[in-house]
């Protein structure tokens, strides 16, 4: 969520630094680096621009670039509040002894569709060990710290996760950016994507990177929506639930 | 569930109780009482027979007799263990970037059906506030106490529902028993289950037990089977999921 929120700004700067990568390849550090000026990041310190001995740029593969695989490290956070607030939905409609106007389904359905998100991309992006170990960590924190969150108060932890998920639309239309530019190679859509979202055969990464930009706008508006249902004082079952749209 | 461990038995002697007390009616408590020398129950306590003052039969209303309320009870219960597995597993399935064989939506179709059932016998039976009071109580126990057992052996946690639902066959076998006998009476189905089950409309209670019942038997071939694959060493998708029963 910090890598979200420094690539947010600082995507725009390394497109105008993308510019003036191309000017100052051949910089070699080895010679002790040359004048550097390019662009200042978000942070105030420049993206390091290395080169290989033959003089070939040393592509930079921080975690801010490779958005396949940060697609894939988000979207195991980003399945968990769906089920977590789903859960604790029904186990209240089962101790209240009320009914739950569809929103345990819609809940759960956001969970099932980011975790298919996950099982998406993880085609696209293998994980590494020292990916796998975080995702691991990150879990057990999170789950606890939205469960509690989501017990203390809904209407929190809904606009939370309305708010994540515009984060995520904005990822994906970096993503997209840098599929159009070349950076990343617009791979054949992997088949799983092709059969859950019933795509034409021949689509490609752009295409699933689109759809799946398409859920999190949904899911950006459910969210957004539950916790103003919560503001306006009512329980979520006072509304009706938004299902029918996967 | 203690107390459908007394019933399954006890209600073998009860239903020959049943015959005797036919014969003692009249028997009057504040005259001294008879001789009652019915049947000795499970736990060794006759079934006390108790008349008003106008010589008719005072109805034991025990919670082991009413059984739509008591099927409404125990509902509350039986939707805890698919939502808590079928969390546990999606979990497992984000941070291990690994598929679910379809187990996820089976334990999750298994929790919304048991909550079906709640919300069918909650318009046969209204809870009373004490009821209520008991089930909010249970179900701050039972999560938690079946979270961790699912934490830590799946495959008793499955085995220990396989269990459950037999049991729960055998009090909707009895519940039919009593509709069939006259004693609880064998009202219209209400519209939630002839839209939930697909009924034909002119559906009796007779028929929304039926139905119940069979998914009952469902969830405890779904139960043992996984808990027989853990016995085999294996994970639940290492073998095809029980989809499409629903
Ligand atoms: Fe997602
Ligand atoms: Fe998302
Ligand atoms: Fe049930
Ligand atoms: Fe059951």
């Amino acid at each position: 969520i910090g890598g979200a929120r420094n690539a947010s700004t600082a995507a725009v700067a390394e497109a105008n630094a993308e510019v003036k990568k191309k000017e100052v390849v051949g910089d070699n550090l080895e010679s002790g680096g040359g004048k550097n000026e390019g662009l200042v990041s978000y942070w105030g310190v420049e993206p390091v621009k290395l080169t290989k001995e033959d003089g070939t740029e040393w592509k930079w593969r921080s975690f801010r670039r490779r958005y396949g695989c940060r697609a894939m490290m988000l979207e195991t956070v980003a399945a968990v509040p769906g089920m977590v607030g789903g859960m604790l939905l029904h186990l209240k409609s089962l101790r209240r002894f009320e009914h739950s106007g569809g929103w345990i389904k819609t809940l759960l359905e956001e969970a099932e569709n980011e975790r298919m998100h996950l099982m998406t991309f993880m085609e696209v992006a293998k994980p590494k060990w020292y990916e796998r170990a975080l995702v691991f960590a990150v879990q057990g924190v999170f789950f606890n710290a939205y469960f509690l969150a989501y017990l203390a108060s809904p209407k929190f932890a809904h606009r939370v996760v309305g708010y994540l998920e515009e984060e995520a639309i904005h990822s994906y239309t970096e993503f997209l950016k840098e599929l159009d530019k070349g950076v990343i190679e617009n791979v054949p859509a992997p088949a799983i994507a092709i059969d859950y979202w019933r795509l034409p055969a021949d689509s490609t990464l752009r295409d699933v990177v689109m759809v799946v930009r398409a859920d999190e706008a949904h899911h950006r508006d459910v969210n957004h929506f539950a916790s103003d249902i919560h503001y306006q004082g009512n329980e979520l079952k006072a509304a009706p639930a938004p299902l029918g749209y996967h």
